[in-house]
């Protein structure tokens, strides 16, 4: 599977790996893969620490960082970019209904509720004001030779810092207007994410929305995303056009990976009709598994969520019982998965996934020269 | 693209392509593909006159027809297995606040409104009542090798009787639990259909579904269905462990086929975004395009859609418009189409497309084998 991006990015395999998870990332990059630590959960303090650690640990692999900065949030046209400031300016406009009826949600299923700072504080990493020193952050380390935004295009002016930098710059894509704004403004790699993936995603199925991106930035290179966690997935990305493959659920289930026993039992157990797309955690629609507080949010009776980044003000107090209280909180947990999540069984080495994965992908080509003749 | 499949039902390429035109059938067969011929809008005696045409004029090669039992109605455990007692319990349970507020969508559009029998009996097409029929007529051509139903599993004195005739049972399914059933019951062909897919679908992607029910059914063969309209998509199908692609949305646009110039203009024009998981037409989730119709039967303060098969008796008179009245009715039209409807950009000939899936095929498979090195 040794496509042209490999060359370009000095990788064996063009498996690249979405993870919150330092970890992962050295262990994905370290199997010939690419690493990429999602940064939004971080202040650039934070950050600073993580990619200090993945330095020192990942030898001479690259690795990358994910960031997120969402084109416009709705209503909010005139937000300040200090962080501060704009704390204050979104705690106000969270209404006090949505508040009580998360607590209620919580309280009804046993689960403790702080809302502390540092939850209000996480939703932060959601917009430009503070994904601008994380980008700086991380353009201090070299071995960081790609940097990602999860939701729409990044500034140009942040492209253009990137670059100087010699750094390449990726972006997720739900269709194939948002991957031709995302070449215009000079992207490098565009990621296709298919509506079978975890975390925000659009409608249109991988198998249709990844050649429709080929098509239209060719020759920028496309990345595979939603629905992959297997080597014959990744066949499948590639035969359509793509020159590799980004994948997110998977990392969930390794060892290296920081999640708790019981939210990787309730992935082990979830069948791919399981999960939900849902505005109840971020504001935007996001996969993930089906459970108590989705389903909360869906009832016509009850209050609707708020936008991008307000509903994450809400739904923090529950992000954090989920890594608090994890038994309590099984039933109201925020689980980030795709559709994949149906095929997992098992908690696994992350190399032991790598090398599975290109020994399935070579099966599965195998069986296409078989059907040539 | 020869896969195990191709000499078990002697064609030339894994193709099947589902279509309600009988020229369609006959231009995918002869040009080396399987075309199948959807029954449901066809009594027994219009069946037969289809197939006799398809014998006709397909030379030797064989062809498949579809039919739609679905497991079961929601509160009709008593149905009548009569086809005109069916049709009278049937028009007794159908409010006639439902009738009203479909006459009156369509008079809003200036679509002239006539509720006919022909609609009516148009839907008993649905049921076991009318498919026994059209399975024994389907029986008397020996050139039919295969027949298919759209929905849940055949029942198994059916499975025995096609068995006995020395044809081919297939099955579609949304899920590995129902292709479990599926292959329980000694359907011979799985037909894996992802949300992707025009008409009824489920809601897991192709790209996660297929390679689930492959490793559910082997060694039942399964074919990729659910956003299929190219080369490179079957080659994903078959890298995923199918066995040949299942297609419906493309031979809407194909010269042979019997859709207005309106209709193929609205696929031509629509965005693959620009479809919906409805259940205003049928009763039963099905994809199509979104439209004035699909919205106001989404609308919360109005009617909610009824189950199958009584929804097709409120809107079998918008679809007898869609028909008659193509200009008037472009609003409220039932367009049932799958995603890759973003893809279609004009009419062509059937061997046009075949010639080209197959070429497009070769190309993705060669890319494969240059990433191999």
């Amino acid at each position: 599977m040794r496509t042209p991006l490999c060359d370009q990015l000095g990788i064996e395999f063009p498996i690249f790996a979405f993870t919150h998870c330092r970890d992962v990332v050295v262990a994905v990059s370290k199997a010939g893969g690419f690493g990429v630590l999602g940064a939004v959960g971080f202040t650039p303090e934070q950050l600073e620490i993580e990619l200090n650690w993945i330095d020192e640990h990942i030898g001479d692999h690259p690795y990358g960082v994910d960031i997120v900065i969402p084109n416009k949030y709705e209503g909010m046209d005139d937000v300040d970019l200090d962080p501060e400031v704009l704390k204050k300016q979104l705690n106000a406009l969270v209404p006090e209904e949505h508040l009580e009826f998360a607590k209620k949600i919580l309280a009804d299923h046993g689960v403790p509720v702080e809302h502390s700072d540092e939850d209000a504080l996480q939703l932060l990493g959601w917009t430009e004001a503070t994904a601008t020193p994380q980008v700086e952050v991380a353009l201090r380390h070299p071995k960081v030779t790609m940097i990602a935004n999860a939701l729409g295009t990044p500034p140009v002016d942040m492209i253009a810092r990137i670059h100087d930098e010699g750094r390449v710059v990726a972006a997720l894509c739900g269709s194939p207007s948002q991957a031709r704004k995302h070449a215009d403004a000079g992207v490098d790699i565009v990621i296709a994410q298919g509506g079978e993936a975890g975390g925000h995603c659009g409608e249109v199925g991988s198998i249709v929305l990844w050649p429709q991106v080929v098509a239209e930035v060719a020759p920028v290179p496309v990345l595979a995303a939603g629905g992959i966690g297997s080597g014959q997935q990744i066949a499948a990305g590639l035969a359509l056009g793509c020159q590799g493959a980004w994948t997110g659920s998977q990392w969930l289930m390794v060892e290296e990976a920081e999640n708790t026993p019981v939210q990787q039992a309730a992935y082990a157990k979830a069948s791919s009709r399981d999960t939900v797309r849902s505005r109840s955690f971020t504001g935007k629609p996001a996969r993930m598994l089906r459970n108590e507080w989705t389903e909360a949010w869906e009832a016509p009776e009850n209050p609707k969520p708020l936008g991008m980044p307000l509903q994450y003000m809400v739904s923090g107090m529950a992000v954090a019982a989920t890594h608090k209280y994890p038994d309590q909180s099984v039933d109201v947990a925020f689980n980030p998965v795709g559709q994949v999540v149906g095929q997992f069984t098992k908690v696994e080495k992350t190399a032991t996934v790598i090398a599975r994965w290109v020994d399935e992908y070579l099966a599965a080509t195998g069986a296409l020269d078989s059907y040539n003749g």
